[in-house]
């Protein structure tokens, strides 16, 4: 699949089907949600149930990459992959209007579609178990006491190139029937935001280590959002 | 399927497989889950794809409901349902450790699997409709226009009995090997909350309307958590 275009292509898949004026295929769009979370779900089915799993997950290009869940044993014995659906959801406000129907939320939300395959490249893997720390923590890999062959053995690391996705994003007020604002029912939004409180340092650090600068991309009162995406920002210069 | 034990059935569905002493089978460590939640990710599985939906959803005793979604078409033309799995998770910090392996979030989970199935019940979707707006706003039903009959026509209900579910919990400092906390590395916990803004007015309030006082339970810069919850109780005592 072509990378080169700025849009994913439209399927049945990713087509979004309610209120799609909130919708977009643009990779651009897509990459913003993904790149302001830490936690996804990912959809898969097993034996006919479907499973949403919620993950750490990274991206790196078009490739999407988490840790081994419910669904490492299953692709452990399908080489070819399995197809997948991988989910992050913001939730940025209440909405309530003067209405029922009209109530509703504010949030941010991208749904990615591939083929979930088991990462089993050494090259790959250990690449890999050095970027789920260093998308989240700026060159912190090379900080941390290195990885064992054991470890690395008992890590199950799985990828998904995005072969569809599309955004959905409501960011605006109450969206009441013209008629019904002439009503004296109060409406409004209630704003939520994730924060990053006070860093708690373990309480058996050696005496005198210091935390790094580079995790100053976590001041506390900051909004996660926005340190997420500072984080990606590094990890794509590096 | 008997609600009178205090935890779920375990069967291979649900059994906690990776780390499995942060998991939990009961019914009150489920609830609190959930009920901390307004959005949670359903996962169906349509012509052989998973999604994972991200929607709006509450808790009526073991029965989950949700709007209608991508899998709402599908189900109109299955009476008996489908399986689903409706999954919630709160990311309640990020833990950095002396090694990548050891590094680790603090969060809470709850996955639910059931048998999805359309509300079609007048009398069940005119309740489950004041429900979605009383659940997260107490007794704001009373209060909005009424529904009309083609509202509640354009409104698709989605509905799940809990049959099978599992709590996951990680809430603690950093673990690291016994042998690492001798290095000179800096480890700790970054806790993150979702908490609430400001209250935005709608800029379209008729003069002299006020906010409600049942909406005390989403005081500015309070944790949503908490509202939510609070949500839960005043909505259980209806």
């Amino acid at each position: 699949m072509s990378t080169d275009t700025a849009t994913y292509p439209v399927t049945p898949r990713n087509r979004v089907k309610r209120l799609h004026e909130r919708g977009s295929y643009d990779r651009a769009a897509v990459h913003a949600v993904l790149d302001a979370a830490m936690l996804c779900h990912v959809a898969y089915v097993i034996d006919g149930q479907p499973y949403a799993t919620p993950t750490l997950f990274w991206r790196k290009g078009e490739t999407l990459y988490w840790h081994g869940s419910s669904a490492s044993r299953m692709l452990r014995h399908l080489k070819a992959g399995v197809p997948a659906c991988l989910t992050v959801a913001h939730l940025d406000g209440l909405v309530l209007a003067r209405s029922g129907f009209n109530h509703s939320a504010n949030y941010r939300s991208a749904m990615c579609f591939g083929t979930a395959r088991l990462v089993e490249d050494a090259g790959e893997k250990a690449e890999a178990m050095a970027d789920v720390v260093d998308r989240f923590y700026p060159g912190r890999s090379a900080l941390v006491r290195p990885i064992t062959a054991q470890e690395a053995k008992a890590t199950t690391i799985i990828a998904m190139t995005i072969e569809e996705a599309a955004a959905k994003v409501r960011a605006k007020g109450v969206g009441d029937d013209e008629a019904d604002f002439a009503l004296p029912i109060w409406a409004g939004v209630i704003p939520v935001t994730t924060v990053i409180g006070a860093v708690e340092p373990c309480s058996r650090l050696v005496p005198g280590v210091e935390r790094p600068e580079t995790l100053s991309i976590f001041p506390e009162g900051g909004r996660l959002d926005d340190a997420l995406l500072a984080g990606q920002r590094a990890y794509e210069k590096t």
